[in-house]
């Protein structure tokens, strides 16, 4: 396995062996460690000395189903801290098969210069982007794969990106060549559209999966993965309302984020639930099951089309849903799909979106429930206006600018689908995740708990926390652990046999340990201090009304997540 | 001595002794202590857990001349950290007299309402302030003194304190009632605008000052005191050109801030400089000389007048003259002295207002030069326009808005008129100061040393800061220190002699050192960490072409400089 380190300045590509000590590390923990060793905490997130590195995970390029997820690593403008965010599609599995570690984009071209990077079984190269600059994701992704072959997959910004807006996520393309996998969170595409660079471009074309090294027992491995997600409840739901049947469930928890975080029950939640959104595609003949990567065993993804039986936009999520619906007080799934498309084409974070158009509505830029103002605004941000550009730096941005102490986020990165008073241990996570408000960062919300009392929550999110970074470090997708999750063993089997390895189960999660403690220590020597693990002051005095109660896990708990005062 | 106490939450207000440790503690350094006493640190600035501190010097209400500068402090919307913002004119001085050590602003206004606060030898009452809220500074001080007296002393807020922006400082009048003399620093107008606060008014009628506990030798040190400021050559340029004499120093080392920060030397600063401003308030029959403070011995104030002869701004200062002078290329002083009005109306901070406007140069908002164009945006804070909030914002915000990274402010708070890449000690200050980038916390640009050169000036910042929160929980004006720094003694004889004590030099300079330890300690709870002790990237990247030199003070040094890693 090799690096691909590009530096945008003076154009140079060079390929260099792996070193030893990265050789058992992937994805996100690979990340941790490279962005420590190399990248100066102190850096501007948009300047010459961040790095912006792609990664599949220890198992991206293998035949196991759901393990190709592709991590994208930098110094976050969005939170000031290390970012991973990771995303579907097929980038994670082509870069594997490639027989790429990480691709590094180092530097920033000193000309203005645009590029995109093509990387085939023969080599990699730089190629102007003149002609695709400018372009939205859609746009550009079919231009690409006109010119380059519609088998590659493409990692891609849109205007947002290049713009240095600090929403802006990172396309990837699906099985079907649909860019709309996103790396979405932390504002990752600012800092490749700062390295001139709108897309990564990679061609198998040629090369094969990555074998096992020990056949047998990575067959028996295989057999028994797929028939514990085979048996899951959980990845028959997914299946059948997608993430979207989230939604009755948070709102009956009072955990569907409302009225910009101020309550976690929406009257007209039905309208926009997962029972409501799968009658809407079989009636328009979409697709309610899709997979955004081949051979998924859960296929949580859907195509989502108009009455004309045109896509709007595919998938249509639950984190989606939750911000750009109920959250704004939208109550149509059209509506909520067509602001995902918008966002998915400009290149925009829906959850960094829908979260600073709530703040724009208590602010009263626009009013809640204004569906043509919330598309209207989100086209500002196409268009490049100081509003636009206000909208498009994220809630945090958004609730200073108009004077709204009301926002919800933590570290400058806005909350998911999970009202953290109704949460508990979700808002630890948020709270302390080095990520900044991420609910993939450690989710406890199908814990068979009492959400909303503090009890043990603190517990639970550090639980969940170190799990995580094993998933995001071997490329798996976090779905797959409402079942590998209750069987640890088959996952360090599937690893074992893939890579030939011997690693014990308590070998597997020590690579969370690790992660962790190497992303932390990036964020203390970027500044950040005890202070910064925290909820706004508005979660911590104002109740959610449905569950009666603010966020009440101590500071002195909260501290102690990571074992560290 | 007492502290009042005004909980504006329940309209409550309480007269309270001043404890025995806060006895021989005033101003900045009572603040310091207040806050980290009885303020959570991770609270949010604009919330209700925030204090607004008005605090006299030690010798405010004194006899002594100079002393009777206001310190204002909170924690800072602008940096998240501890902020005290002095100012000159008369609130310092009736605030003394009147026996009080500090007045203490707590909580918010839970309905919305708004109030003035006043305060007579009778006693002190909050009064509705409905028919002054949304007035500029001007008419509501006006409309104040119709009211309550012309011989009152005001310290008021204007929209942008109103409105929360972050540039928004706090003006108060000085002896002929009129307010200019701006605590304009770290954002502190907000802060009194969130606590529903238009204005605070003191009227010490039937009061006198306070006396000298030991007259003789008070009178003795007193003598020496205007004797020593009588003979400095520096006080003589003070009053022949203001602080706007400066203009031609700065320009001639390369130092003065032109085309926002991007080099040290304009070509038109002849134009602006303090000769030039002599001329012209003479020839209008302006005032060249004029004291903020009865009694001064310095008078580095004016009174600046259009050609007809009609004021346009009082005074007219250095820093003005540079962030709004050559940092946006703006060659006349009737503009500069026009945006310095419209800022002290809206009640704005000069320094931040124009280095926003710098950074909105940069990014091409306006065009370098434009006069109109400035103005222009300056009026739009005042109609509360968005593009008025984000440059209401400060440099910080404006430059995170357009994507510019050449922005010139440390901790969210923008650099006054020293390039610090020419004057290094400065530098270092802006960097390391609790107070985020500010001149006053440490200046080193009278020392004769070579200032674009790093050496030593880790060191010489260090014995500025240390020296700086002397003269500022003195309640002393930074000026005396021209003539006053190379006497300590004749400083503590006053102190002993006014107060009737027996401090020692060292005792008395222990307060600097007690005041930046509580700062520091406040902020390291606030979240803050070394690499906020840091200058942009650009500082270290591009040099100043005139010096030649980027900042090179290593960031060992500059952790050094507080004594600590």
């Amino acid at each position: 396995m090799k690096i691909l380190r590009v530096n945008m300045a003076n154009l140079e590509l060079r390929t260099e062996m792996v070193k030893e000590e990265y050789r058992f590390l992937g994805g996100r923990a690979l990340i941790a460690r490279f962005m420590l060793d190399e990248v100066n905490p102190g850096c501007e997130p948009l300047g010459r000395h961040n790095k912006l590195i792609f990664a599949p995970g220890l198992l991206g390029g293998s035949q196991i189903s759901s393990s190709g997820r592709i991590s994208i690593g930098a110094k976050s403008p969005l939170t000031g801290g290390i970012k991973e965010s990771n995303g579907g599609g097929v980038t994670g599995i082509k870069l594997g098969r490639l027989g790429y570690k990480a691709v590094v984009i180092e530097e920033m071209p000193r000309d203005g210069q645009t590029y995109l990077l093509h990387i085939t079984s023969a080599g990699a190269e730089l190629l102007p982007a003149t002609a695709y600059w400018g372009l939205g994701v859609y746009g550009a992704v079919k231009k690409i794969q006109g010119e380059f072959g519609e088998h590659t997959a493409i990692a891609c910004i849109g205007p947002a990106g290049e713009r240095g807006l600090h929403a802006a996520g990172i396309a990837n393309t699906d099985g079907d060549g649909v860019p709309s996998r996103y790396s979405g969170r932390g504002g990752l595409g600012a800092v490749m559209g700062s390295k001139g660079l709108k897309a990564l471009i990679l061609d198998d074309t040629g090369v094969k999966s990555l074998q096992p090294v020990e056949p047998v027992s990575f067959k028996e491995a295989v057999k028994e993965y797929a028939q514990i997600m085979k048996e899951s409840p959980v990845v028959e739901s997914f299946r059948v309302y997608g993430t979207a049947g989230m939604v009755n469930v948070t709102n009956a928890q009072g955990g569907l984020p409302t009225r910009n975080f101020s309550t976690g029950r929406y009257a007209q939640a039905e309208k926009i639930s997962g029972e409501k959104m799968r009658d809407i595609i079989l009636e328009r003949k979409g697709k309610p099951a899709h997979a955004c990567m081949p051979g998924c065993l859960i296929q949580c993804s859907n195509v989502y089309a108009d009455q004309e039986g045109q896509v709007i936009v595919s998938p249509l999520e639950y984190e989606t849903i939750a911000l750009m619906g109920s959250n704004l007080e939208i109550n149509d799934l059209d509506t909520i799909a067509r602001l995902n498309y918008l966002c998915n084409d400009l290149g925009l974070d829906t959850v960094e979106t829908g979260a600073a158009l709530g703040v724009a509505m208590t602010g009263g830029l626009i009013s809640f429930g204004d569906k043509e103002g919330a598309l209207r605004l989100v086209k500002e941000i196409g268009e490049g206006t100081l509003t636009g550009r206000v909208l498009g730096m994220g809630a945090t941005t958004m609730g200073k600018i108009l004077g709204v102490s009301q926002v919800p986020a933590v570290k400058g990165q806005a909350m998911p689908g999970y009202e953290p008073r109704a949460y508990k241990g979700l808002g630890v996570t948020y709270a302390t995740s080095p990520m900044g408000a991420d609910h993939t960062a450690g989710s406890s919300v199908r814990a068979q708990v009492n959400h909303a009392s503090a009890e043990g929550k603190a517990e639970l999110s550090r639980k969940m926390q170190y799990t995580m970074p094993v998933y995001d470090s071997l490329g798996f997708c976090m779905f797959i652990s409402v079942g590998l999750g209750a069987h640890p063993e088959v996952l360090t089997q599937l690893v074992n046999g893939q890579l030939g390895t011997n690693f014990s189960v308590a070998e597997i999660f020590q690579m969370a340990k690790d992660c962790l403690a190497w992303e932390r220590e990036f964020n203390r020597r970027a500044g950040f201090a005890p202070q910064d693990d925290r909820l706004p002051e508005y979660f911590r005095e104002v109740p959610n009304p449905i569950v009666g109660t603010v966020f009440d896990v101590s500071e002195e708990e909260l501290d102690r997540v990571h074992g560290d005062k």
